[in-house]
């Protein structure tokens, strides 16, 4: 189980309403490999995860990744801010505003609601790990391209806090796959499942 | 942010696997009405609810909500473990173990991924609590059919227990929806939403 | 069954074309709370409702909602006739007419297609009478939104009239839940499930 | 608008529950070759559709695939009535039970929610008929699978009278599709869009 | 199987970057009535399909289709080359690039991934067929809407061969629908599926 | 473009019946580890691949997966032939019987149509060839969960050939990977993109 504790891993200070660039960094809230995709994959691949050092990192990880979730949403909530209908037309914010006005929704930039089709949880631990090795890299990418449409650089300090922590994260699943590698057979990593065999 | 505390909000103790039984009780994590949905519904609207009494009534039960979630996945998992290859086909769990061993994916009984469709963040404070209370109904439900399902008393005992929290939290919904009415315009409520006018 | 009278609940005559007002208004007829999602969740819901009067008011409504969507569809129809490719480019409107030319298709305004993840029907007479005084409040909202996008009388003029029916709907399931909630055991609406129990 | 008369349109009259058949019949609610996606389909493209009596003709079908969606929801509904816990497991509706008791709810034998991918408005007069042919093709074969799988001559009863009419509304559409091609250009039915250029 | 041949079946050489023509183009990759859709409609089909002439046919255009999936990649591939930030915003490309930079990626103009419940494959030779002829049409105004938004003479070239080939499959799919009923009983279509009785 | 050659990479020749296993193995067609989602991801992700050894391996995997799709079809049209209605009833194939009879789809064993979201295009070389790894570690973990639930040998054979030929595809993108590496900033890989900046 989880406690709150109230405050963000990360402080966000954004003075400037930009709901256009909102609409991009949504994508890590919501898209294929925002934030709570990536606290979703490591918290449900951790039931099947059979070393506890490794299910441990999972656990670890996912739980850090809700604290990003919830950077991501205090920057598109800050982004969004007072804003004038006219502000929304103009900056093409509307398709977004018409349903749920400045609330934040797990959405994708491109409008693709929330879904767990974007991760995988495959019962086999050095699958799950790769896949998690995948994530990060897809994450930092999405961070790359959020940190060339930005010129806010208030938001752009809590993007490269969020990316630098992608290739930590990235790094340390790559250790906890060469845990899982070096506990089973040396020479066939796919001779057996220790999950299900 | 969160912490982890590295225990079980209700003990999770089953004996007997059950993968058919598994499989619907897993819509209780991915499905329409489960946890997954349940905490994001909360934990995205509190961004633009405008009260801070009613906003941490949100953070608390979206973080109570989480801990839901793991206590849904403990049953699902203990409920497929050391499963052989013929129970999986008798009892239809096959559909799910090809594409996910015995890993937990969020996912309805009826296979449909985790989609945020299934909840809404409309930026409207009395529509969201309204949106709540429904929604806490539609999980005691969900958790009335399970109970109809199961007959080890090992899983009823968990699922009662989730179950008397949705009727808990649909009252404090309620108690939200009150104090929002009452710092708006009483004769009128939806004359102007304090998020955005 | 139904019959079809060849006129509308309500008269639009609206002399502007505005396709980026059409792909925000269009959300009301295919988006998460628009007028299909409305009138299937309540047309779907009647066959399990065990009181006749409540039965009969599911379909009152879910039948009035079909001519709310034709208004709609009404609206958006007029809002995107005798468009050039330049107006239809600069307004961004071209994301929907490349697939669809002007013809009408159940979308939301950020794109999704219209799906039945949206809405609920759960078997249960009080919590489908939840969910529809949500489902109301949620189509509130959206008018609301539009009518801060909307600058032109006669569009206005029809999104007041179908977002006064909602509230008017919303009240009508309040009395609904009423009468199901008499019916019950009255120290325990959630004790049984008289259409299964 | 509509008006709702009270009776069906072909009675339906099943006294033997199967859950079993009633999880396939179901696909001609929400599947997508079902009754509510032939009447969404038909009933959005007559705004685009140039010509009246055509347009009437998607108004007369639209209008008659919704009587025929309610003779699905009766024989699903019918199919379902009175189980115990233990007919629902041994006959596999308990995926379908847990989310929805035994409430109508438009999905796919398969579990897919209702979705309007399943269908298209092109606005554009030859495609949209093309595509209506097409739709009718796919609902009659899917009737021929289920009276395959149906053993109770009460539901085969319907269902045939439900297969005949797509029959008659192929034909239908066949008309539809000449009387546009007489209007236009007979050597070209391409040339141009009367609903655009 | 299939061999690959280095060469585009159409030439394409475009000079002028045009982000938001490409995000409209993206849909005969990715969208409702794309060429993906329509090679795995194919593709899909022919296995079920009892003539051998007519499956041959089904293998053919299914494989030119993935020819012209890779015509249309091109394209968007080089209407997105060498672009500026600046670009990238003032053309709307953001909430496709935040999430794949200028990766190509199979999606819908409005943003809907590519799903293969834009397609059918129903076991049954003539309605198949109809599916198919129907296609070819929904394709066919695509690339006509597709047209009307280009004003860039090498994209409108390669467009108009594409929109070619879709009028001769749509002849060439009539040509197998009519061998399939003149196997079929003349009397009617209908009585036997050879695929299955 | 492609050719077709009238033979399989790999002979299937299976002579029993068994649509039950035909329903798990169909994920290997659209499911989201499936042979379609593998193919679509390598050959969407070569175009923005600026490497061009790294592009023509991106293409002949690519291509080979099409062949490998093709293979799981015949596995799955084989397997399910000459049915009868009380096979398909008795082996739980009447929910995908009944949308499609015996005609191929793709589709996952748990119902999700096919879905690009299962696959990822990030025009970023180094975060392609990761997410490839991976997507090959998540097929070969599917096809070791089907060689649990086969017992036909004439089908094993088969799938262990699938199998194989992913660990040698996630080899090759292994050194894929090091390839891009070496051409890339030694001390930081993510400095720059060169598809990009």
């Amino acid at each position: 189980m989880w406690t709150y504790e109230k405050r963000l891993q990360y402080p966000v200070r954004i003075l400037r309403p930009n709901p256009r660039l909102a609409k991009a960094i949504i994508s890590q809230f919501g898209g294929p490999d925002g934030e709570l995709s990536a606290s979703m994959r490591y918290l449900s691949q951790r039931y099947s995860m059979p070393y506890n050092e490794v299910k441990g990192l999972l656990t670890d990880i996912g739980t850090e990744e809700l604290a990003h979730m919830e950077i991501v949403c205090a920057i598109v909530h800050q982004l969004t801010k007072n804003l004038t209908p006219e502000q929304i037309k103009q900056q093409g914010f509307d398709d977004y505003y018409v349903d749920h006005t400045v609330g934040l929704w797990p959405t994708a930039a491109a409008g693709i609601p929330h879904n767990a089709l974007t991760y995988a949880s495959k019962g086999d631990a050095i699958t799950d790990l790769t896949e998690d090795m995948a994530a990060e890299q897809k994450a930092r990418t999405t961070y790359d391209n959020i940190l060339r449409l930005t010129d806010d650089p208030d938001v752009a300090d809590v993007i490269k806090f969020l990316r630098q922590r992608e290739i930590v994260h990235h790094q340390r699943f790559g250790e906890g796959l060469r845990i899982v590698q070096d506990k089973l057979d040396s020479r066939n990593f796919y001779l057996t499942n220790p999950e299900f065999d």
